[in-house]
């Protein structure tokens, strides 16, 4: 039976873009996803505070959580410098993210594709063995050129690779992919790869289940389709983690080890700490069965 | 390549839940819906005004659609004074419902599953030939039982055979299938029905997708995701018409014949009549090409 492996990435991926929540219920809301089943969470991520001021104060949070042997805790890095400071509070692996697509990279991290596979052969240095998960954006499609770069993604994973990057995921940014593009890329890239699914157009679970039929075992999601902006126009939500667990959780070949109740309680939590509906569906209409 | 039929519901199942709109725009809606490349669209229900107010004037209707004879125009019928007076009005073809759940069906139309069989009948002879599609609602899960009722489906769809039925379509009423009950219950009546899904939990376009790569080519669909109650509890609107077409349009291996800009302006004009946001993601975030 396929064993589906998902990171929850609400605390990161999903805070990110709200107005800041302090610390301690940071720390609490990571905490309670940790007792759910789950085994890997994206917790933090060690960021300019200027830039993202969502994300400030990272050590301070995993000094808080209560973390537990079987949870591997990530934390998305940007440089070098980051990658330090998450190895300084003993973060249990690292995402760092690169674009396949050129305009995208340049405007969400201000380098060139190849100033950030360098960048990343350094972070891969300081991780010292700690599990280096590489996040590629807009595989999908790019909300710049529109196309999706399927030709030059094998090419990015092996030259990461050569960087030492032995986890990579493929992220549709801004909710382009289609079954169809799923098929299509996966098709190049194997299917040993996670993916990050947003929901700006209605996709995501449908992408998710096309990819699992294929072989995809691992997707990030977030508890309550946090994420990007959901009602912000171009921006979509991460696929919600109890959308994708309900979706196993009715077909008895899919297992994810996660507890849909105890979960939908963090999803609560999550809706109580942004103070807004959450577009994820199945905490509104409760499970199937 | 396999040919979509989609069947739009928009101005009956849609609107039946609305506020009362008027004959002159309902007419307009069904008309601009007509120029889509859509072959057939649910336009009327010949329904109790006093039960449906929304549905009230059926033939007022259909006089002023302007008709065009690719498109074939249903009316939904709950008895045979219904189907006369349909038959009166000139529509193409006439949907029928019963429930595979007797508890529901006694619920919804007052009525044993054994005397709805038994009207169906005499709709069948009133329809003097016209395709009649039964309706089965409930088939992947019971708001009542919880239980998906697959085992007395096949029966169901050999009594209303033996009555006349020609053509059958498998409805989600309350949102609760999934890609593995999909699976199951087509598993047992074969794929030459069609799907009327509701989104309640967010699983009508995967569990589109599921039936379309299990070989289903026949869905009910609503602009918009209009329908049901899509923001109250326990309900959700059917699968929004342009979040299938956008689908199939990214995937060089469906066709459904419906241009996606023509659509998509009948899908503005739903939101304007209704005057509230609509559920499907297409109108809102754009085509991802």
């Amino acid at each position: 039976m396929p064993q589906l492996v998902i990171r929850e990435v609400g605390p990161r991926d999903g805070l990110q873009n709200e107005q800041p929540v302090n610390v301690e219920r940071r720390a609490e809301l990571i905490s309670a996803l940790c007792r759910t089943g789950l085994r890997e969470v994206e917790a933090v991520s060690f960021v300019s505070p200027t830039a993202v001021p969502a994300m400030a104060h990272a050590a301070d949070v995993l000094d808080l959580v209560d973390r537990r042997s079987e949870v591997r805790l990530w934390a998305l890095v940007p440089n070098a410098r980051g990658a330090q400071m998450a190895m300084d509070a003993s973060v249990d692996a690292l995402t760092v993210t690169i674009s396949a697509c050129p305009e995208y990279n340049q405007a969400n991290v201000r380098r060139t594709i190849a100033d950030s596979v360098d960048e990343i052969g350094r972070i891969v240095e300081i991780a010292d063995g700690r599990v280096v998960d590489a996040v590629i954006s807009c595989v999908f499609g790019s909300p710049y050129t529109g196309d999706e770069p399927t030709a030059t993604v094998p090419d990015l994973i092996g030259q990461l690779s050569d960087q030492g990057v032995n986890r990579f995921t493929l992220a549709d940014t801004t909710g382009m992919a289609t079954p169809h593009r799923i098929e299509r890329v996966l098709h190049k890239t194997g299917v040993d790869v996670g993916l990050h699914l947003h929901d700006t157009r209605g996709t995501a679970l449908v992408n998710a289940f096309t990819a699992i039929r294929l072989g995809v075992t691992r997707f990030d999601t977030a508890a309550g389709g946090l994420g990007g902006s959901p009602f912000a126009k171009g921006a979509g939500g991460n696929l919600a983690t109890e959308d994708l667990v309900h979706l196993a959780d009715d077909d008895p070949m899919l297992e994810t080890g996660i507890d849909l109740t105890a979960l939908l309680a963090c999803v609560r939590q999550f809706g109580e700490t942004v103070d807004h509906p959450l577009p994820g569906r199945i905490a509104e209409h409760g499970p199937a069965r």
